[in-house]
């Protein structure tokens, strides 16, 4: 064998991105502690040598993965430089798919959004249709960045439905015929030669706000979206919890009332059938044409139907009804999430989705559910907060999602 | 600097046993893959390079902790030589505290067991009395084996609470007056130099049970204690959850009846208070003396109280009011089962403690209940099946915490 021929070809763009372990602990390492990281504290982080460290980390720049920029604070001795990810490295495609909107989002590898568009959509016009769309705004995107097809180092999807991991499928989503084991990530291999990562929507909100927002750094976590649908999505020991079959955290049919009103998925008294945004305008509806509510009642008369949106307004206004609508929506939610403290101990709480908006008191009341039924222990230091990225939380972590996903090996 | 100082001298025993990643992944998979483990299979799983696979396995051989025994099948060149760890690198401690009893077994660093004694005791009887017996008996079982207390590498304990593990101390046991934040850890340290490792007895049965029992090998599992308590333990992709104070799984305490009977935690209607072995044992004499059962009412006139094995006999003697007592039991722990297999989507759970052993229909309710109400994707390959190590899956799980403990470096 000749000197030559020990030294690898760097193959990129491509998949893995990286050539064994040690460069993918570098590369996850480097984007997690943005802009900040020397070569001696990924010796010290990573357990390898100095020289394993260097040589790879050589690897790295040439392969256009790493560039120094800066020193680090010095210790004594010399100073080390400090590495980061170049803008030319590649960018990542990020795909939110909600029930009633499409997000396209190109990223850094570094998952920094550079550019984010957002658009109603139906999801129930099925896959074609929809990631027509979704190709149509990411060439735009592209374009606009002066990026090309082959710069994109992998695409990340988030739908609103299971996703049956090892096919990169959904499974039967309630909501969305025609999706059924549909072959998502084959709908960009004529364009792009990126690998596709897809994930549930909610999985991928707490990704994102697990990587950029109020969970970050947080170890255990629990993303909780209360939209048309609820779903939750969970961080245990600091990696994204999946399940088995990819439905960890759907908590939308846990029941909550066995008497109660008839779900989408044909059981009785789901959460998601109790305090899902349909359920608080039904219930808002209901209380209006009772005579409770004056304010309910014009909003209705004037639009012919009420919205979650609307009861939310109609509570600012001050309206005793609709407040209370709010309230025993918050209360339903909390009661699941005290069980759901007891089983995953999480240290975090993070509500998000359009329902999360509507007013203070949804909170309010699921904090009080919260404390009043859990255990002590749990509850000691368990904040409870609003989504800090809200309407980026989905792009950010579908970038999470297929970065994290095109650096790691096997 | 000489040679001879670049070679470390291995301490043994020590704090961890090895000396580096690659050694603790070494020791790590030699465990699991007990009696057939190759350096090229090390190589080709551990992602590193032969020569570096053959140096930690040469250190680990000085050290004592693995042997070369047999020769792996050939799959062409030379064959190469099996490793496994010698039962001369020293023994674990194993220790499993109930409300009711005390077992205490020494196994091998490959968590075999090599003796086991256990005896009735009460939890509240204190730290001081119950650890003191504890080491009593741990002294009878190395002098059997021939053992000295320098030969322990380390100490594992379950206790039946919930434990912080940074201290390794319990926090706020609702059963164990006394124990509260009681310094388990420096209770050996004067006999023993070896690490003391601290866990929730559910945890470690679930550990023993995903190493040695039928969820080998099952990334995601869900082991259910029901017995006077009852507890979970989450196996999630492969590791043992623990949660951020560490009582992930604490599920004795979630809310079934808002308007149930009052818990010793203080709540009404935990599923603890609903389903237990005492409820199991007040349900039944509250039908005995209202005349429902004349089975019932004979076991309770002759002994004066009923007991949830008493309702089990009844059971199997065909009695129909003991027979629904078992059935509503398992029903209601059935209704929390479907919650949390929304939650986790595991794909085995296990039931142990002693009500499971109270008669097939506990099991079948709680089947049913868990089918009936998850979402068919979940509970496509659910297995829900009796523990098989039962007995053994404490002293297992503490073995498996213990050695697992002592071969992780930082």
């Amino acid at each position: 064998m000749t000197k030559g021929e020990t030294k690898a070809t760097f193959s990129n763009p491509g998949y893995p991105l990286v050539e064994n372990r040690v460069q993918a602990e570098i590369m996850v390492f480097v984007r997690d502690e943005v802009g900040s990281v020397s070569r001696a504290k990924l010796t010290e982080v990573l357990g390898v040598s100095r020289s394993k460290v260097s040589n790879e980390v050589g690897r790295l720049i040439e392969a256009g993965l790493l560039v120094e920029d800066g020193l680090a604070e010095s210790e004594g001795g010399r100073r080390s430089s400090l590495l980061s990810i170049p803008r030319g490295a590649g960018v990542v495609a990020a795909i939110d798919l909600g029930a009633t909107s499409i997000d396209v989002a190109l990223t850094t590898l570094g998952s920094e959004i550079l550019s984010h568009r957002s658009e109603p959509a139906d999801i129930r016009d099925g896959p074609r249709s929809i990631l027509g769309r979704v190709k149509l705004l990411l060439a735009q995107l592209l374009e606009e960045q002066d990026s090309k097809a082959q710069d994109v180092l992998a695409i990340g999807i988030g739908v609103p439905g299971p996703v049956e991991q090892a096919a990169g499928v959904l499974r039967v989503p309630p909501l969305m015929p025609g999706w059924d084991r549909f072959p998502i990530r084959d709908a960009f291999a004529g364009e792009y030669a990126a690998p596709v990562f897809v994930d549930n929507d909610v999985n991928i909100m707490a990704l994102g706000e697990h990587w950029g927002g109020v969970g970050k750094g947080v170890d255990n976590m629990l993303f909780v979206k209360v939209g048309t649908g609820i779903g939750g999505g969970i961080i245990a020991d600091g990696r994204l919890y999946r399940g088995t079959q990819g439905c960890a955290g759907d908590i939308g049919h846990i029941s909550v009332d066995p008497e109660g009103p008839v779900c989408t998925c044909g059981n009785l008294g789901c959460l998601e059938a109790m305090a899902g945004a349909p359920a608080i305008a039904l219930e808002a509806e209901r209380r209006a044409r009772e005579g409770k509510s004056s304010v309910l009642a014009d909003i209705l008369a004037e639009k012919g139907e009420l919205t979650a949106v609307d009861v939310g307004k109609a509570a600012s206004l001050g309206d005793y009804e609709a407040l209370n609508v709010i309230r025993r929506a918050g209360w339903i939610v909390g009661r699941v999430l005290a069980t759901l403290v007891s089983v995953l101990n999480p240290s975090l709480i993070v509500v998000g989705g359009g329902v999360s908006q509507i007013g203070h008191s949804f909170l309010a009341e699921i904090r009080s559910a919260v404390y009043r039924r859990s255990l002590p222990l749990a509850t000691r230091n368990l904040p409870i907060v609003l989504s800090e990225l809200d309407q980026t939380a989905g792009v950010t972590g579908a970038s999470v999602l297929a970065a994290e996903g095109v650096l790691q090996v096997q």
